[in-house]
């Protein structure tokens, strides 16, 4: 078996590249050097020409990349040449801010459906979708074929709902906070937990006040 | 000057490690091996080893750290030694997620002011909070010494906001979506974009469908 080893990092800044390459196709530019990209999006052109890397040899040396083939190619690499239906669990504060968050439709990612558990919610509207009750799950997965679904519930409750789903045949899962979903192999699950970016912001804001001749090398 | 290359991954699992070794302190755990911190939170042990490296030698070798020391430690690093201020400008659906969200409070981030420019938002009720015009932030963050200010307005409003915190002393931004934030150089600013988040999970349900004699080997 072939082994592949990509920082994921380089993923994310895949998918920050392919952002801008879309605003400056829209724009109107055609070609595009790495030097470009990399002051585009803030990282050094050594960087962008080995994320580039990772998947095989892309554009011609000198002449710089063609901006509509290289969208074309990023969005094979990340998965985005059809759109994806997505289920989030969770009607609170939280899962209404996802519902209303426009970056996902215009990347192809459609919520197709928002489930909670509390009679309050269900029934209300977000957006153009019904709240339904987390029962509908298996439904709504099998009938729009979801295979990535968000979890936006209070901490306790993250297992149980990521169980659900899981079984519903959801394949991948974002989850919010800092519990540890305990999932089959098959599943990928991604975390977003916001006290480490603060934790972030305060490592950088205590090191220049606690080491005044240290030059910390961003490095991110 | 001295010049300190410290990975940002680096740093986000310190406060991993020291999140986990707090619990284990709560359940009388006095000492631990880099390979049961490595296995309590999902990463090698070299990892945790290398992680903890960057800051000077910490522990004894052959005997473990002392979970109370190396929480000190840690907090130290992360400048968690004391409580931080912040303040949060959005009084949405996502503002109020982040105001009620009990991770912050439990890691020492109190949310001293909540604010908007809705009128139909100004003078509710967030938690123990009233949201307060935006004209209010300068006065707020210089009672509390506030150097962190999360923004979750709609992105047409991020760098508006951004230049009325920075204007107002605070020294680091939590930014929400995909716009570029510009800000002296003095201000840090870190960044959640929920569709990266999405895009790594379709990146992973792609490749392995695309590349079914390829193992990816999973590098975080």
């Amino acid at each position: 078996m072939k082994v592949l080893r990509v920082p994921e990092a380089t993923i994310g800044r895949l998918s920050v590249y392919s952002r801008y390459l879309e605003q400056l196709d829209k724009n109107g530019v055609t070609t595009i050097s790495s030097g470009e990209i990399a002051k585009g999006v803030g990282v050094s052109p050594a960087q962008v020409r080995k994320d580039l890397a990772y998947f095989g040899e892309f554009g011609t040396r000198g002449v710089g990349y063609n901006v509509k083939d290289l969208i074309r190619y990023l969005h094979r690499i990340l998965g985005l040449t059809h759109p994806w239906p997505v289920v989030v669990v969770g009607a609170g504060n939280l899962g209404t801010a996802l519902c209303a968050y426009r970056g996902f439709r215009d990347r192809g990612f459609h919520i197709v459906g928002v489930f909670d558990n509390d009679l309050l919610k269900i029934g209300k509207r977000i957006q153009d979708l019904e709240v339904l009750p987390v029962e509908k799950i298996p439904e709504v997965v099998k009938e729009h074929g979801v295979r990535i679904g968000i979890i936006a519930v209070p901490q306790q409750a993250v297992q149980e709902v990521a169980n659900i789903l899981v079984k519903s045949g959801v394949e991948a899962l974002l989850t919010f906070g800092s519990v540890a979903v305990r999932v089959p192999p098959h599943v990928i699950v991604r975390n977003i937990d916001l006290t480490i970016k603060l934790e972030i912001l305060t490592f950088y804001l205590n090191f220049r006040e606690t080491h005044p001749a240290t030059w910390l090398e961003p490095n991110i």
